[in-house]
C-alpha cells in the first residue's frame, strides 16, 4: 500500500479528500524567489543543522541511550530535533541526491537505532535518567518524540527509499498500540504530534491499528485528563474535546499539530463531524486570532492563542513552529474540502510566518516573530526578537521545523482531483520550476512573490480533455488569465491540451492598505501596508537615526508606491509617506498631547526580510498620521 | 534607639530625609472610606487568612521543621506568607487592640521560633528537603523568607511590644551577617526584600551590620551573578547595577523591592549618588512603565515591566504585590525628598493598584489587575482576572501584603518636616480619623475618595507659630484652601493654631477625560475617565447584553456626568454617552469596517470595586465615537 506521493501528507485512495497532493516526485523548484530559498537551506541551513545538533547534544543522547547510561543534555524532547533534522534531509536527499546527506541520514539512523530499547520503546532522556515511562507523560514529550521519529522515517522511505528509520518506527509503533488505547493506557501526551504521525504510518504501511490509535488519542483528548504540570487543560488543548471545540486555545503549536492530526483522521475515516468541527475552528481563528502575517499565537506566557481579537504587535509570540503547523493544517484541509482559501492562508503562512523565521543566508532563527520591535526594546530571553536571530536555542524546535518545511515546499505547489471526470491538475502555490501530474507535465516561470506573473508552459498533456485549474487568491483583485479577468478561488481551463500550449496569470502586486478589525484593540488607529501576498515592515535602518520608528505616522493621502529592488536584501520594497509625530513627557495628559513634526519617506521591505541588515525598531503596523 | 514610629516605615533621626512619617501612633482612621476598608480587612481578610494559612499547609511546614522533619506543601517561599499575616495582624493589634489576633500572633510566633535552627538559619522547606543552605539562592527566596520575617518581627515589636519574633529575627540577621558579604558569601537572593527589611531592623536594634549587609545586597546586585535558572538577569533586576539603572526592568515585584531597599539604603547613609538614581529610575517608571491605575508591570512572562510604553489593557499584569511595592518605594521617595508627587503616587497606586487585588466583602483576590477583560475571555491560569477574584493561590503572596498595607495604612497618612524651624505637620492622605504630632492633636472629617471635602479641625496645637501642611494633588486643579485658590503640592498654613480652629481643603471631584501619550500603542483612539483620584471602569453588568463592552465607544462631545452612588457597591459613579459599533467578519479588511449603532449611556464604576457584582467583560480605555 506504499503511497506514490513522495511527500509528508499522503492520503489513501480511500480517502475523503476532494484532493490529492503532487509530492517532490512530481514537483521541481529550479530557480525564483523559492529556489534561492531552498538553495540556502540546501547549502548552510541543513549542514549547519547537522553540527549543531552534535553540538548541542542531541546526538550524544543518542549514543549514551544506545550503551545504556550516560548524562544527557538538552531538554526533555532533545530527541525530536534530531528527528526533524532527519525529516528535512530526506526531502533533500529526494530533492537533490545529495550525497553527503545520504551518508549522515543513514549514520544518524544507525545511531537511533541502535538507541532503540528492545520492546520498541525509544527515548533517551527518560531513559538515561531512569525516569519511569510514561508516568509523567503530560511532559516527558514521549510521544512527541516518537511523532517525530514517524514522521522521520516516513519521510525517509517516502523521500529516499531507505528503509531503517522506518523499522525503527514501526517497532515503536507497535510498542504504543500495545501499551496506549481504550483497552490500555489512556494516557495522553502533553504535545500533540503522534496523531497526524501515526495517521502517516498507517498511510504508508497500511496497518489500520495506527490509525486506529491516532483517532484515540484525538477524541480522548479534551476531558482536563492531562496532569496539570503548572498548566492549565487549556495549554495541552485537553479543556475542549476536539469535536467541540468552536477555537483554538492554549499552547498554539499543540492546538495547531492536534488539528492536523484531526484532519488526518477525519479524511481517513470520512468522518465528516469531526471535519466540520475542524472548519468551525479554522475559520475562528483565522476570523479572530492571527495575526496579518498569518502568525499564531499572541501571549508569551504558555506560547498560547490569546483571547479573540487579542493580537498585540510587541508582544505577538507568532512562533515559527506555529505557523509551521498552521501551514500544515491549512493543506490538510484544503485536500479534504477543495476550498481555495485554505490554499490562500498556506502562502500567507509560509511566506510572512515562517519565512521571517530563518535569515535569508539561512544560518539564523527567530523563535518568536513580533509585528513590532520599540527603539529601545531590551534583550532578556534568547527569543526575544530585539536579540535579532541566533544561531541555536535551548529549545531547538524551530530551526530544524523550518529545514524540513522548506526541504519539502513543493509538496505544497500542486495538486490533482480525487473524483473529478477528466484529469484535473491544480497549482496551488507559484515556484519556478516543473510540475508532472495527472498526465500533465508543466513547465512554470514565476518569480513570485517579488512578482505577479504566472508563465505555464505544457510540455506533456494527457489525452482528451483535461483540466488545469490556477489558484487565484484572495488578494489579486484585478487578476488575468490570459487576459481575461478571473475571480478568487480556482481559475480552471478545461480543454484538449498539446505540448507547448501556453497559459499566463498575471496576479496584481499594486501595494494596499490593510485595516485592522474594530475590535482588534492593540492595532487601533494603525494601518499595514501589503503588496501581493507579502505583508511590509517598516525598520528604523531605511528611517535613519532621527526619525525614530517608534514615532512614525502613515500619510494615508499619499501615494503607495513600488519601490527599487533592494540590493542587498533581494526583495521588492514599497514606498509611502508619513511623519514623525513628538510626543509628550506626560504618559497620560488630559488633552492629545503630540506635535507633528517634518514629512518622512517611509520605505517598507517584506516583513520575512526583517532583521537581515540590522537589528532595530521595526513594524508592520503603522499609525496613520 | 527604639523608634517610636509605630509603623513599618521608621527612618532615624539622622537620615537625610526631608520628611518624617507619623506612624500608627499618631494616626487612627474611623469611618469613612478607608475607615470601612480597614474594617472589612479586619473582621473578613486577617481571620481568613489565618485559616488558609493553616488549610495551605504553611503552618505545618513551620511545626515540621521543629521536629526536623516532615513533608513540605506550597511553594518554596511559603513562610512568608506566615510572616506577612504575622506583620498585618501586629499593625491590626496596634490598630485596634484585638484580643484574638494577640493570642494568634504568640501562637504563631512560638511556632516560628521553634522551627529556627541552632545558628540562626531559617527556611523550612530548603530544611525539609535536605537542600544544602544557600546554594540555589536564585529561587529558593531564603533571604526573601528572612526578609519578610523581620518586617513582621519590627512590626510586632513596634506595633504590640511583644518582642518574640523580634529575638528570632536577630538570631537570622545576625546569622546572615556571619554568613553573606564582601568578606563572605557574595551570594544574592532572586527576590530582593532582605534589603529593606534589614534596613529597618537596623532601624529598630541599632546594629550598624544590619545597614552594612542591606547595603552591601544593593550595591552588590547588577552584575548578573544570580544563576539563570532559565531566567535572564534582568529577571531578578541584576542586569544593571542600581546607581546605573536608568529605567526598572524584569519582574515588577523584585524591582521595586530592590529600589525601597535601596532608598533605606541611600537614607541612612546619607548617599545623594544613590538617592539621585532612584528618583531617574522613578521617574522614567512613572513616565513610561505604569498604567493609568499606577499598576506596574506590563508582562505576564516574568510578571515583568515591558519596555517603555508597552502597556496593554488586556495583558496587563500590575501584580497586586507590585502596587504595593510602588507604595513602599514611593512612600521612601516622599520621606527622602519630600516632592508631593511621590504622596500623589502613593494615592493613585493605593487606591486603583492595592484596592482592587481585594474584594469589596474582603474575602477574594485579584493576583492579576488587568485593566480590560474580554467578553469571550476563556479563563486558564488562575491569575487570569476572568476568573474573578480568588479565595486564595498556589503563590498566595498578594492576600496576606494586601493585609498588611491595609493594616498599616494609618503610617502613609501624615508625615512631620524632619529640619523645620517650626513644629511642621503634613497631611499626605486624606482619611476620616484623626492625627497626633508635631504638638498637633487634629480631627479629619473627610469621606475621600468618595468626596473632594477635607475638613481639619484642631483640637490641640503647639505653643507658637506652627505649621499646618495640606497636599494638594495633582488632579485636584481648582483645589480651594479655606475658599482661597491653591496649586498642586503642599498647601502650608504657618501661623499660631488654637484648639477649635478649622481648616477646609476642598478638591474638585469633578469627572474628566484622560488620553494616552502618543507611545502607548495598545491605547490609541481611546480614553479613559477619572474623578478625583480614582479611575473608573465599564462593566458589562452596566451596559446590558445587547450592548458589548467590547464594541463600546465614548461619544465625547455629550458631557461626562456624576452618577448616583451604587447603592451596592458604596461607590461613586460616572455616567457617559457613547455608541455600539458593530465590527465585521474580515480581520484585516481593506477599509475601516464598522458600523455605528444606536447610542448607549454609559455607567462607570471606580476600577477598584469592578468584579463585585458579577464577572464580565471589562474596560478602563474606552475607543473613542
Amino acid at each position: 500500500m506504499t503511497t506514490t506521493v513522495s511527500g509528508p501528507l499522503a492520503p489513501t485512495a480511500g480517502s475523503a479528500t476532494m484532493l490529492h497532493p503532487v509530492g517532490l516526485e512530481g514537483v521541481a523548484i529550479r530557480g525564483g524567489f523559492w529556489g534561492e530559498r531552498l538553495a540556502v537551506n540546501a547549502a548552510t541551513s541543513i549542514p549547519q543543522g547537522w553540527e549543531r545538533l552534535h553540538a548541542a547534544g542531541n546526538v550524544a543522547n543518542l549514543e549514551a541511550a544506545a550503551r545504556g547510561e550516560g548524562e544527557t543534555r538538552g531538554e526533555i524532547f532533545a530527541d525530536s530535533d534530531v528527528y526533524k533534522w532527519l525529516e528535512a534531509a530526506a526531502w533533500e536527499i529526494a530533492r537533490t541526491g545529495d550525497e553527503v546527506l545520504l551518508r549522515q541520514q543513514r549514520e544518524l539512523t544507525a545511531k537511533v537505532a541502535a538507541a532503540q530499547e528492545e520492546d520498541g520503546y525509544l527515548h533517551t532522556i527518560v531513559r538515561l535518567r531512569g525516569m519511569p515511562r510514561y508516568t509523567e507523560l503530560g511532559w516527558t514529550h514521549e510521544h512527541y518524540c516518537a511523532g517525530h521519529l514517524i514522521q522521520a522515517a516516513v519521510a525517509q522511505r517516502r523521500g529516499t527509499g531507505d528503509t531503517g528509520l522506518l523499522d525503527v518506527a514501526v517497532r515503536l509503533a507497535d510498542h504504543l498500540v500495545r501499551t496506549f488505547g481504550p483497552r490500555a493506557s489512556h494516557a495522553l501526551d502533553g504535545h500533540p504530534v503522534i496523531e497526524t504521525a501515526l495517521v502517516e504510518l498507517f498511510r504508508e504501511t497500511g496497518t489500520a491499528a495506527y490509525l486506529d490509535l491516532a483517532a484515540w488519542f484525538v477524541d480522548a483528548r479534551g476531558r482536563s485528563t492531562i496532569g496539570d504540570h503548572a498548566r492549565d487543560a487549556n495549554y495541552f488543548s485537553d479543556r475542549v474535546p476536539v469535536r467541540e471545540t468552536t477555537t483554538p486555545e492554549g499552547h498554539a503549536v499543540r492546538a495547531v499539530y492536534l488539528a492536523e492530526g484531526a484532519a488526518d483522521v477525519a479524511v481517513e475515516r470520512g468522518d465528516a463531524d469531526l471535519l466540520a468541527a475542524l472548519e468551525r475552528q479554522f475559520a475562528a481563528m483565522a476570523a479572530t486570532k492571527q495575526y496579518l502575517t498569518g502568525g499564531l499565537g499572541s501571549r508569551w506566557e504558555g506560547e498560547a492563542f490569546g483571547d479573540p481579537y487579542e493580537l498585540p504587535s510587541d508582544r505577538a509570540y507568532a512562533e515559527s513552529c506555529a505557523a509551521i503547523g498552521g501551514v500544515q493544517w491549512a493543506q490538510r484541509m484544503l485536500l479534504a474540502t477543495g476550498d481555495e482559501s485554505y490554499a490562500d492562508q498556506v502562502e500567507r503562512m509560509l511566506l510572512n510566518g515562517v519565512l521571517p523565521g530563518v535569515s535569508l543566508a539561512g544560518g539564523e532563527y527567530f523563535y518568536v516573530n513580533a509585528l513590532q520591535v520599540r527603539g529601545d526594546a531590551v534583550p532578556d530571553d534568547d527569543r526575544n526578537p530585539v536579540n535579532g536571530r541566533l544561531g541555536w536555542f535551548q529549545t531547538a524546535c524551530c530551526p530544524p521545523n523550518i529545514m524540513r518545511t522548506l526541504s519539502s515546499l513543493g509538496a505544497y505547489v500542486a495538486t490533482t482531483a480525487s473524483v473529478d471526470d477528466v484529469p484535473a491538475l491544480q497549482l496551488q502555490q507559484y515556484v519556478h520550476g516543473s510540475v508532472a501530474a495527472a498526465g500533465f507535465a508543466l513547465d512554470v516561470e514565476t518569480d513570485h512573490p517579488r512578482d505577479g506573473r504566472v508563465l505555464v508552459r505544457v510540455r506533456e498533456a494527457p489525452e482528451g480533455e483535461a483540466e488545469l485549474g490556477l489558484r487565484v487568491p484572495a488578494w489579486a483583485v484585478g487578476a488575468t488569465l490570459d487576459g481575461e479577468p478571473v475571480e478568487a478561488g480556482l481559475a480552471r481551463i478545461r480543454r484538449t491540451w498539446a505540448p507547448g500550449d501556453e497559459v499566463e496569470l498575471v496576479l496584481p502586486f499594486a501595494p494596499r492598505v490593510v485595516h485592522p478589525n474594530d475590535r482588534i484593540d492593540a492595532l487601533r488607529g494603525s494601518v499595514a501596508i501589503e503588496a501581493g501576498p507579502l505583508v511590509y515592515a517598516v525598520e528604523q535602518v531605511d528611517l535613519g537615526d532621527g526619525a525614530p520608528v517608534d514615532d512614525l505616522r502613515i500619510d494615508l493621502d499619499e501615494p503607495l508606491l513600488v519601490g527599487e529592488s533592494d540590493a542587498r536584501l533581494g526583495v521588492p520594497t514599497l514606498l509611502a509617506s508619513g511623519r514623525i509625530h513628538r510626543h509628550g513627557p506626560d504618559p497620560y495628559p488630559g488633552a492629545v498631547d503630540a506635535v507633528a513634526a517634518g514629512p518622512v519617506a517611509i520605505r517598507a521591505v517584506p516583513y520575512f526580510a526583517w532583521a537581515n541588515r540590522s537589528v532595530g525598531a521595526m513594524r508592520v503596523w503603522i499609525p496613520t498620521d
